[in-house]
């Protein structure tokens, strides 16, 4: 069986490691937000498609829940020291990379190829795709005026309140190659449990990449991020309150109205599927181990464990 | 009293130290070599300048003789297994000050306004000088042809045999500003001991510099960097056999024709002084430690200790 997943960051790592952990791995390809790249030192930063190679290499910070792991700082010690630019926190080995990657991009090379490199590099047999090689940035608008992505997750901590969201550049954005012919070819389209204004619809913001869901031929199945009505990281619970109405699976799901046949749902959130117009899959989605996130990829394949 | 320095890497920066360390630090003036300044990984590495600066910041790891002391390598081990560049040693804290310039200079910054900024952000005094804020590249005429200075020294481990030298922009290239004036206000002018050929001729071949010398009107002292005809470190012997006609305190002297005044010679060259046609300082030259360079730093000043 071969599935294509749009995937955020940490979250939708965690859920592509369960799926290449349950089928063969290179049947699976993730295509990865790119809205959240930003240019930080100098340097090209994609962070969710490192939070995927990341997981996928076993190389991720379990605990931390970014990064790499046996991360060290030092390089950023230095910035700090000499007045840089340290407000985003690049460890030492990530450093290696996007200093790989970037001069790669500066030298004429599309992400999608670096990208692969660097998956092949790490031993990962997942194909991971960015959306899109094109620049495509998100960014958010808010009283404190309109802020780049990271300016609003990372520097101000998302503590704007977010009135919309912009995907810069997504109009004349081509998806990268690869992901047109995965999503065509794929048996099952899933959305992994990413935050779906910000890590889903940069993606779907690519118009044939939106048009290849709506027009699907083979089911598509969301896993909801939340749990309880509540983020298990990060803002999405905040934003599906304010710019969708609510946190519950209907509400979930309306974020992709047209563009799913079924929404896996924690246990938690079972009691509270008013309104939701797909089809219910309940398990548990907190993914605490390599046993639970298994078993919500199982659900989410329809697979017995 | 002022003193202005000319000075390559290592033993440069060892001799400005006790510089600093034997009169008031802000009447030092280093003015640094550029020559065999590099773009690896993307980043713009001025190693000289930052030996010079590690060393008056107390960050130079003395054993090794380049780079920060306890550093680490994490970045570096990073791009070697993603096939990056990894043949230019880079540690963690050395490359966050690498980012920190290379992001200044892509901005526009001149090279000694970042390294003014670099060096007050580390709480050194002395003044520290690039030559040239203009891009001026040394590159060794082999047998294997016309190689970067760091691809023959560092990737090619100076096995090839030079034949000569080229400053390619020298000609065209302005000091760096304070560079003329420093040369012009000092009480006394220095050349550090530092190899003639690579890490001063350089300098020199900014032809306000070498003229700024050459009409001195005040003593110009060179430190040889030999010891009993030998380099300390690196090819500087070899250089003066090959191109020079020998390792004699002469020979060394010839390097700076009608540019000095007189010669800091160690204690195990005191017998080879044949030819020699300026001014003899006898002295240890051997910076073992802070009382050693200290030694020399007075010999060369004139000062008794």
């Amino acid at each position: 069986m071969k599935v294509a997943v749009l995937s955020g960051g940490v979250g939708g790592a965690r859920f592509l490691r369960a799926l290449a952990e349950t089928l063969d791995p290179a049947d699976v390809t993730a295509v990865v937000n790119v809205g959240d790249d930003l240019e930080v030192l100098g340097l090209h930063v994609s962070p969710d498609l490192d939070s995927v190679l990341y997981a996928l290499a076993g190389l991720d910070d379990e605990e931390r829940g970014w990064g790499r792991a046996g991360e060290s700082w030092h390089a950023l010690e230095t910035v700090a020291q000499l007045g840089g630019e340290d407000w985003f926190r690049l460890g030492d080995r990530d450093l290696g990379l996007h200093l790989v990657r970037t001069q790669a991009l500066r030298a004429g090379e599309p992400l999608s190829a670096v990208t692969a490199r660097l998956a092949a590099a790490l031993g990962v047999r997942t194909r991971i795709l960015p959306a899109t090689d094109d620049p495509l940035r998100t960014r958010v608008e808010t009283a404190a005026g309109l802020l780049d992505f990271q300016t609003w997750f990372v520097a101000r901590g998302h503590r704007d309140e977010p009135d919309g969201f912009r995907f810069e550049g997504a109009e004349s954005a081509a998806p990268a190659p690869g992901v047109l012919a995965a999503l065509d070819q794929a048996d099952l389209l899933l959305i992994a449990p990413s935050n779906p204004h910000v890590s889903v619809w940069p993606t779907l913001a690519v118009e044939p990449i939106r048009r290849a869901l709506a027009e699907r031929r083979v089911p598509c199945i969301a896993v909801s991020p939340l749990v309880g009505g509540r983020a298990v990281k990060g803002p999405a619970d905040r934003m599906l309150a304010r710019l969708s109405g609510g946190t519950s699976p209907a509400h979930v799901a309306a974020c992709y109205e047209g563009l799913i046949d079924a929404l896996v749902v924690d246990e938690a959130d079972a009691d509270d599927l008013d309104g939701l117009d797909v089809r219910a899959i309940v398990t548990g989605t907190l993914m605490t181990d390599a046993a639970a996130r298994r078993r919500l990829a199982a659900a989410a394949l329809g697979v017995a464990v």
